[in-house]
């Protein structure tokens, strides 16, 4: 199915925004595939324009419907978008319940939307690196805006929170579990909070709550950005227009106190350091500390040698460790 | 408050189950302390003893109290019993409602019984990793049984379950995201469901749900393990009894099959990579990588250099880069 296509053809095709060219670029990110990288290296000039918004919250939120409509109105504002599904129950992932294909069907035929649904196989460490790298090449194509949908509350979303300019943390009502989601560290990555479906019971009953939170919070923390609590209805479309418009004031507010540029550079240092993981791992497996490791693993499940002397033994054993 | 302790002091007393020695050690190694390692080399010969049990799950489902519950039914069998919670909403980390914290003093008054509650910070995998020093920690201090406690259904949460040995998935019948949850990686790791609170309505429509799912994966897979459902009011003790002696079924299972020697020979082999990869980092960041790492990671920024043109020189820098 994959002809071959050359790097060069690969690269001039993402920036002339040939979806099909950057549909086969995210593949080859995804299948980790050596030509990955060097698509990678060749549009890096390109990367650091689009603006990367992450929403993130419980499964059944309505993360989904929020960034389509999200999407929508970005794209009624002439902005192109690009949307990293990193989460296996979402309608994008294929996971839908009809309503939610049939609402999101007019984005997928729009040109200037590119949707990319991400499996969460292997660690989510990598997942988050993936992701961020999908972005890149959407934002080398000319998106204006890149969205990543996260699902859940743990740690792994708030790595690939870590990687957005603007975080939005979605709850509903009805999930006791509000407090407790906010335990759980959406408090501190959160950059706007929605409340959704806030035609239900106990919209106001948490928003009293989670603005009493942020109270707290800043008191303790002088933070100069209180994270605004939005309502939405997001499957009719209300509160969306007022939701952008925050995300607006929230990148204008990281461009004037320069955290934009901060938040950018740590991504980077993160890129730089992961690059050297993986240099790193690739010149210590030799076939010879491979073949040993495979060898003398058994003694040390058997607790004839312990993985501290395995590992001084893998060290010593192919000559010349970094200096 | 830390007075000075030897090494072989706090193995000692990890060895002769002395609770404020065990409770240093985990000290150490949450604070990743040069101490920790020695200590981990020490008692790594009496690792290898404790049955290592997950439960994971939505927040609100009932994790914590079940966890008492399977922590009172294991003493009652005469075993001790560690308690890891790697989850800040757990009672155990201190965000307990009354009635929980009431229910669990029994426990921590109970010298058969050690409960250490984990924050989430940093990165998640980091977080797995420490979580399973720490159960090590346990084990050499003579638990027979250590229960991790996750809470979400984020791919971080499968990182620790992969940490064990018999993962326990929880849900609720209100949830209606059990669906959801499990598209979320949730049915490939449970080796043993449980729809707490029962006693709610959807109880039976939810198990009827997932025996199918369960039977549609089965056909696929073959496997000789079907995960069994089973209902439990945790906050009532019932079903508590069932479920340790479903976890004492899948472990004779695990036992049989050879399976439980394959799963702790991958958790060795993640633990010796592991050391290998922060011996690699300790050895690359010299003074001068990190010095030539700040000074020109500004031009990464600016675009003047790329990040895979930066990786180059810093590995060119400080001579030898291993074999």
């Amino acid at each position: 199915m994959k002809e071959n296509l050359t790097v060069e053809e690969i690269v001039r095709g993402i920036q002339e925004r040939d979806r099909r060219m950057l549909a086969r670029a995210i593949s080859y990110t995804e299948d980790e595939h050596p030509i990955a990288e060097q698509i990678a290296r060749r549009i890096y000039r390109k990367v650091g324009k689009a603006y990367r918004v992450g929403i993130t919250g419980p499964p059944g939120a309505g993360k989904s419907t929020l960034t389509s409509g999200i999407a929508r109105e970005l794209r009624r504002q002439g902005k192109t978008v690009g949307i990293v599904a990193v989460d296996p129950t979402s309608p994008f992932s294929g996971g839908a319940v009809l309503g939610d294909r049939i609402r999101m069907s007019e984005l997928t035929t729009d040109p200037g939307v590119f949707i990319r649904s991400m499996a969460t196989r292997g660690s989510l460490g990598g997942l988050a690196k993936t992701a961020q790298e999908v972005a890149d090449l959407m934002d080398a194509a000319g998106m204006d805006f890149v969205i990543f949908e996260t699902v859940g509350v743990g740690q792994g979303e708030l790595d690939v929170a870590r990687a957005t300019d603007t975080t939005i943390v979605v709850l509903v009502p009805e999930s006791g579990d509000s407090i407790q989601a906010m335990k759980a560290g959406l408090m501190e990555i959160a950059d706007i909070f929605v409340i959704n479906k806030a035609d239900r019971e106990g919209a106001t009953k948490m928003k009293i709550e989670l603005e009493m939170m942020l109270k707290l919070r800043s008191t303790h923390t002088k933070l100069a950005w209180i994270p605004p609590i939005l309502e939405t209805i997001a499957n009719r479309g209300v509160g969306v227009e007022e939701l952008v418009n925050s995300v607006g004031k929230h990148r204008a507010f990281l461009l004037e106190q320069g955290e934009l540029e901060r938040k950018r550079s740590l991504r980077l240092q993160e890129k730089v350091r992961q690059l050297i993981q993986n240099e790193l791992d690739k010149n210590f497996w030799t076939k010879k500390r491979q073949a040993v490791f495979n060898d003398k693993i058994k003694q040390v499940l058997e607790h004839q040698l312990s993985p501290y002397q395995l590992v001084e033994e893998l060290f010593h054993l192919d000559g010349k460790v970094i200096s």
